[in-house]
């Protein structure tokens, strides 16, 4: 018999109606022996509508009072899935994130986790009871309730299996698993049975859904082994485990398209050294999230950086860079918001060569237009029109035989 | 400056306006210079929709997970009270039942305060802040969270003002305080400036809304000043206190009327000793809520034994009643459903004689007969017919002088 983390997300929970049906697939575990914790969200958009009750009182509400109103969300939830089990006749008792003794810092709104006082829940499963555990919050050092930010549940669902050293800990969400790419893009995308922590952390930053790169990165760090699936069936998901345990080898294992990025360019920087620092750190400080990269040298011997930011961070980073243009003397700013960027990952380009070839080719075939290319150990992306996006997601799909099954 | 502990009520924190007014009225003692903290209930039928969850997924949910998924509702509204404050400029921090040291005792939905660990509000008053502190709700000594029932969030209030030893606690609610008899039956109700606990008690007990007899009790045993008023006015309200700080010396300080009872009658019960506590035993056993009992010996030594019970007790009564006939051998069972009762409350009955008098008097010279008579230290029940009972509550509330203003 073995020791199961299971996560619900907010849509596997979202109804009463739904709820039960977790409360049946967590009895068919139970029932076959195994040790059964589960970590929850809260229902459906009921974290919006406290979000909401807040923004009604304030503008700008306390971090820590913002966690106190918010955990109240998941705290329902393992109330009523806890009940569910017991109306079907499986012991379970719920748990906030003090109780279970979740420890974080205080960094309220995007605490990080710093420890789990599993004895709790060791005791509950030595009686034969499941435990309910309320997703996406914990508790400082000083009792303060405070929340683990996006990707919080699933977060606290890799905490647990890492702390209870779980044999696997299930990611169960409103999709099957995670695709070569978006299947609502790409017609041909096909799930993935088997991928690595790093391609997961890769396909998570570049926006991949399903998973928050924070959670991939816990797994990775304590060899958690995740499967995501589907709450709605039984088909299996997608296992997400460390390299030497992926089982297909293929040179690229998913390619993502960006739409919602523009690019940034400042020409005639002097060639300085720490003036790239300079510029992308006070980026950092004002919260821009910068992507790709790309520096070229003039004949001038003067340097010109071009960059991707979001297009929200866009008023942001035009004020930053305008500053920076005036006191280091560099020329103009130009940006583009009509771009997309697709990138291909896998860690099969460590061992393989000519990835990158067969991507421009690709691209080339079509007449689409390279406008920036960043390289990484298992990442390639390029910036193109954004005109031309889908087609150059489709070709990069396609051209790594992404649409065909594994050989 | 003085500690002032003020309580309000769920009518009083309904909506995120209503929770801005109370952060309003919170500010005005605060730049007062007091020290402010503050119990809250849920927002208006917040916690009605909990139950109503709850209920569709089990028709007889453990109390331990009901009292986690309730006591979420007064956690929604100290974070929204403090965000409420915090956008007025008034420095203000919740807390949780477990966050406060409410420790109770395990019985959950019904639990008993045992003891506050105050240090942590007293840290954050000498800080000048404003504590709020969710009502109703406390932690077992394993950490289980519990709830304390029916009128919990002012029992929440009272402890708080008995543990910090507080000038005066502040029980804000949708009236203007504690009235003579129910306004919406006496046109001539008053307002009652200064009542004693004990009398206070006997109201509360006889369903005179307003405050929860626990509450009372508590307060009573360690002389906490209450002052019961509206969160709508600045009206002055009621004030519950020691008997010898009642300023105002009346005969009878309330009375009321209840038409939600029955009369059960049990004749020719032999006499034998044990025999009434037995049966009041099982009544009690079977959760039977008896209110005024009368017994009398009939010419042939046999006993007649009436009491009243709610209406929804009548059904259990009668199981228990028929039982315990057949086992002793007692004659038949007499239910009458169309009866009130009129009761009249005041410490003044200890020193005053022909209190009663007043009373049987002013329902003789209407002609209404009474059926049952019980009395009491301070307080005289009748049980007259149903039809009447309106009647009578306007000739005993004028008979001892409520209508008009006190000397």
């Amino acid at each position: 018999m073995s020791l199961i983390v299971q996560k619900f997300g907010g849509t596997s929970v979202g109804t009463t109606d739904l709820i039960r049906n977790v409360a049946n697939r967590i009895k068919l575990y139970y029932e076959q022996g195994h040790d059964v914790v589960v970590a929850v969200s809260a229902m459906g958009k009921s974290t919006d509508a406290l979000v909401e009750l807040a923004a009604r009182i304030h503008d700008r509400p306390s971090p820590r009072e913002m966690d106190v109103l918010l955990s109240t969300g998941e705290q329902v939830t393992i109330a009523l899935l806890a009940m569910a089990l017991d109306s079907i006749g499986v012991p379970a008792r719920s748990f906030t994130g003090g109780q279970v003794g979740m420890l974080t810092n205080e960094n309220n709104s995007e605490a990080r986790i710093l420890d789990i006082e599993a004895d709790r829940l060791r005791t509950a499963l030595a009686n034969r009871q499941v435990c309910i555990v309320a997703g996406f919050q914990g508790v400082d050092k000083n009792g303060n309730i405070t929340t683990l930010g996006r990707g919080g549940s699933d977060t606290t669902a890799v905490a647990l299996a890492a702390a209870l050293k779980a044999d696997s800990c299930e990611i169960y969400t409103d999709v099957d698993g995670v695709y070569t790419t978006d299947p609502n893009k790409v017609i041909s995308a096909r799930k993935i049975s088997y991928i690595s922590y790093e391609e997961m952390l890769e396909l998570a930053r570049l926006g991949a859904g399903v998973l928050h790169s924070r959670s991939v990165e816990m797994a990775s760090r304590f060899k958690v082994k995740l499967h995501v699936r589907s709450s709605f069936n039984n088909a299996q998901g997608t296992m997400v485990v460390a390299e030497e345990d992926v089982m297909e080898k293929v040179q690229v294992r998913g390619v993502t398209l960006k739409t919602d990025e523009s690019r940034v360019s400042v020409a005639q920087i002097p060639d300085r050294p720490g003036l790239a620092a300079l510029l992308f750190g006070r980026l950092a400080d004002a919260q821009v999230n910068v992507d790709v990269i790309v520096q070229s040298t003039g004949t001038d011997g003067k340097n010109t950086i071009s960059f991707t930011v979001p297009h929200k961070d866009l008023l942001q980073t035009r004020q930053v860079v305008n500053d920076f243009i005036q006191e280091m003397g560099a020329g103009a700013l130009d940006v583009n918001e009509h771009i997309a960027i697709v990138s291909a990952v896998g860690i099969g380009m460590r061992s393989h060569s000519g990835i990158a070839a067969v991507l421009f080719k690709a691209l080339a075939d079509l007449d689409i237009n390279i406008e920036m290319i960043s390289t990484s150990e298992i990442k390639i992306s390029v910036v193109v029109h954004k005109d031309q996006g889908k087609k150059a997601l489709e070709a990069v799909h396609s051209a790594f035989d992404l649409d065909k099954p594994p050989a």
